[in-house]
C-alpha cells in the first residue's frame, strides 16, 4: 500500500504541469506508438497509456465473467498499462479497459462493435470458426430503407443486404431472410454484433448458400429506429392484449410486401425465411404460429418464445422445409429450448436441433447463422 | 492535497472489496439513474460515476482549446461527478470525460459521432442553426453499395442517400450530389459527422432543396473501405507522378458511370454537382480542372488546393452553374479561400463567397452544406 501512495502523490504533484501535455498528446493520438491489442502465436497483449490511473483492469467477452473477472494491468515505462493474455480460441470477442473503475474503450483499436447504445473495441482470433467473419472479396449492399407502418403508427427504419451482384442482374429475382434481433438490440445489430454482411458474403462467394436478401427490421415497436438517432420512443403498453402481436402483424402483412414491392424478391413461401434470437426468436415463432403458410424455412435461436402441440401440429401441416432450433446448453433459455425439441419431436415434425456450447452469446448467434444460412432455398 | 490523499487513500483501502460490485454496477449499466448530459433553460450539465477516480475533467468542442482547456469536474454523492456549463451557442457538440488522464465516452449518452476511427457523444444544443440537423418526418435511404475500380485496383464502398420518395416513384430520375470527404475521413464522414442525411431530409421536405442524390465515396485511394472494417490499406506514393490523380480519376470516370447506371440518375451535367472539404475541397477543384464540362455545381469548402486562372478560364467557358466557395475566417486554409476568390473576381468568374466564424470544424461543413444544397439544380 506504501508503494502505491507514493506513487500516487507523485503523479498527483506533478499532475498540475503534466496534465495539459498529457491532454495534447491524446489530442494528436493517431501518431502515439502504443499498439493494442496485439495478437502473437500463442497471446494476445493489450496495452493503454493512462499516466495518472491507480488500477487499470481489462475486461473482455473471452472470461467466464467478464466483469467480475476483469484482470489486472501493470503500469510501465511511460505509463503504458500493460497485460498479456493466452490467446483465446477463435472468435470474435469485446473488450473494454477499466480505468479507476470506469470503462474506456481502446484508443489504438480501429474495430468497434455495436451492441445496443454502447460501443466495444473488437477482439477477432482467427482460426476456423471465425474464417466468414472477415471481409470476403466480393460485397453485397447494406442499405436503410424506411418504410410505413400504419400498425405501429409511423416510418421505420429497416436494415436490407442484398447480395454481391444484386446490382449487375437486374432482372434476377431472390429468396429473402428475415432476420430479427433481441430485446437489446435494434435494426443494426445484426449487422454489427452479427456480422452478416460479411458471414452473407463469405457464403454465398464460396458458393455454399444461395445468394439471397436479408432483411433486418427493428423489433422494438416503441422505435422508429435504432435510439441512436434520436427519435422520441413510443411509450405504450405493448403486452397489452390489442397490442401484443403489434410488431409481429406490422412484420408479416407490411414488411414482408414493402419487401416484396420495393426489392426484387420472389414472393413465395418457399423463397421466405424467417430466424431471430432472443426475443427475436420469439417473434420468430410467433411469425410460424399467426402466418403458418407465410414461410417455409423457420429458425428460432434462443428463442424467448414458445408455442402448444396444436398450432406446432397447424405449422406442420402448412408446410415446412427447414425448423431449424438452436440454443446454447448453457443458455438460461436452453430449458425453453429442449422442450420446443421434445415438442416437436412427440408430433413427428422433422426439424434440426442444433446444440451448441455456451449461453445466451453473439459468439453463438453468429455460430447459427453461419450455420443454417447454407440450408436455406435449396 | 491533504485531503485528496486521504481521499485516495480512502479509496484504494476499499478498492479490493469495491471493485467486484462497481464492475457489476456497470454491467447492468442501464438501470443507473445518472442523466447525462442534462440540457436546462441556460446550462448543461455532465455527470459521470467513477468511483476510484482522483481527476475527472470534461472536454468539449465548444471549447477554444478543447484539450488543453478541459474543465475540471467534482466528485458527489455516491462519486458521481459533476460539472455545469453555460449553455454553448447551438450546434452539435462532441465531448469526452477524462479520467485520471484517460478519454472516456459518456456511458450514459446513446448519441455518438463517428469521427474516423473515434467515437464521441454528441451534444446538440437546439436552436435555428441546427433545426436541419435533427430527424425529418420523412426520411431518405442510406445504402452502402461497392464498386469496381479498375483505376485503383480493387472493389470499393460508397455511401448514397437516395431522398424520401424514391423508391415509390420507380419512373424519377433525380440530380446527383457528389460530396467529398477530408484526410481523416471515410465514407462514413458525411453521414455521421456531417448529419447529410438529417440536413437533405429537412430541406426536401420543406422544400427548400431540390430532391436529389448524394453520393459520398472514400476520398482515401488505399483504403477499399472505412478503416473499421478491417481491410488492409494499399500502401503506395499517391503523390507519386504517374497515382496523383488516380482518386479524382476514379471518381469522374468510373463512380459517376456506376451511380448513372446503377441509380435513377439524370447523367447530365446541369443535374451534377462537387462538394468537398479540406482534401475533398482539393479533390473538387481538381475534378472540376480535369473534367471541366462534367459538373454545373462546384463548392470547394474549406478546401485544400488550388487553380491557376487558365484552368478557371478554362472552367469558366465550359459553363457553370453556381461556384460556392466556403472557408472560416480563422480556418488554417483561409488565405487559400481568399486567394481563389480574388482570381475568380479578377476573371469576372460570377461566384458565392461564403465566410464563416470558426476554423476547420464540422459545425462549419455542416453549415456550408446546409447553405449551398438549396441553390443546387435549380
Amino acid at each position: 500500500m506504501k508503494k502505491i501512495l507514493i506513487l500516487v502523490t507523485a503523479c498527483l504533484a506533478t499532475a498540475g504541469a503534466l496534465h495539459a501535455q498529457e491532454l495534447a498528446n491524446f489530442a494528436s493520438g493517431r501518431q502515439r506508438p502504443v499498439i493494442s491489442p496485439e495478437i502473437r502465436q500463442d497471446s494476445v497483449v493489450f496495452r493503454l497509456k493512462a499516466d495518472y490511473a491507480t488500477v487499470v483492469k481489462l475486461s473482455g467477452s473471452w472470461l467466464p465473467n467478464p466483469w467480475g473477472d476483469a484482470i489486472d494491468m501493470v503500469r510501465g515505462e511511460n505509463n503504458v498499462w500493460e497485460v498479456t493474455i493466452p490467446l483465446p480460441e477463435p472468435e470474435i470477442y469485446t473488450y473494454n479497459f477499466v480505468v479507476d473503475g470506469v470503462a474506456v474503450y481502446d484508443p489504438q483499436n480501429v474495430l468497434v462493435q455495436r451492441d445496443g447504445t454502447r460501443y466495444l473495441p473488437m477482439l477477432t482470433v482467427p482460426g476456423k470458426r471465425t474464417e466468414n467473419y472477415g471481409e470476403a472479396r466480393t460485397h453485397g449492399t447494406v442499405s436503410h430503407p424506411w418504410y410505413d407502418s400504419k400498425i405501429l403508427g409511423y416510418s421505420r427504419r429497416l436494415t436490407v443486404y442484398t447480395p454481391y451482384g444484386y446490382e449487375s442482374n437486374p432482372k434476377k429475382k431472390y429468396p429473402v431472410l428475415y432476420l430479427l434481433h433481441g430485446a437489446g438490440g435494434d435494426e443494426e445489430a445484426w449487422i454489427s454484433m452479427g456480422r452478416t454482411a460479411q458471414i452473407l458474403d463469405n457464403l454465398i462467394e464460396k458458393g455454399l448458400a444461395e445468394p439471397m436478401i436479408v432483411v433486418m427490421p427493428n423489433g422494438n415497436p416503441g422505435q422508429q429506429a435504432a435510439r441512436t438517432l434520436n427519435i422520441p420512443e413510443k411509450q405504450m403498453d405493448w403486452r397489452s392484449e390489442s397490442l401484443r402481436n403489434a410488431y409481429v402483424n406490422s412484420l408479416c402483412t407490411e414488411i414482408v410486401p414493402f419487401i416484396e414491392k420495393h426489392f426484387r424478391a420472389v414472393p413465395k413461401p418457399a423463397s421466405r425465411a424467417i430466424a431471430g434470437l432472443s426475443m427475436g426468436g420469439g417473434h420468430t415463432i410467433t411469425a410460424s404460429i399467426l402466418y403458418p403458410e407465410m414461410f417455409d424455412y423457420i429458425c428460432p435461436l434462443s428463442a424467448a418464445g414458445d408455442a402448444t402441440p396444436e398450432q406446432l401440429a397447424t405449422l406442420q401441416k402448412a408446410g415446412v422445409k427447414l425448423y431449424f432450433l438452436a440454443c446454447g446448453s448453457s443458455d438460461f433459455l436452453f430449458q425453453r429450448a429442449e422442450s420446443m425439441h421434445a415438442k416437436l419431436d412427440d408430433l413427428g415434425f422433422p426439424h434440426e436441433y442444433f446444440v451448441s456450447e455456451g449461453g445466451h452469446t453473439w459468439a453463438n448467434w453468429r455460430l447459427y447463422l453461419n450455420t443454417f444460412a447454407p440450408k436455406l432455398f435449396k
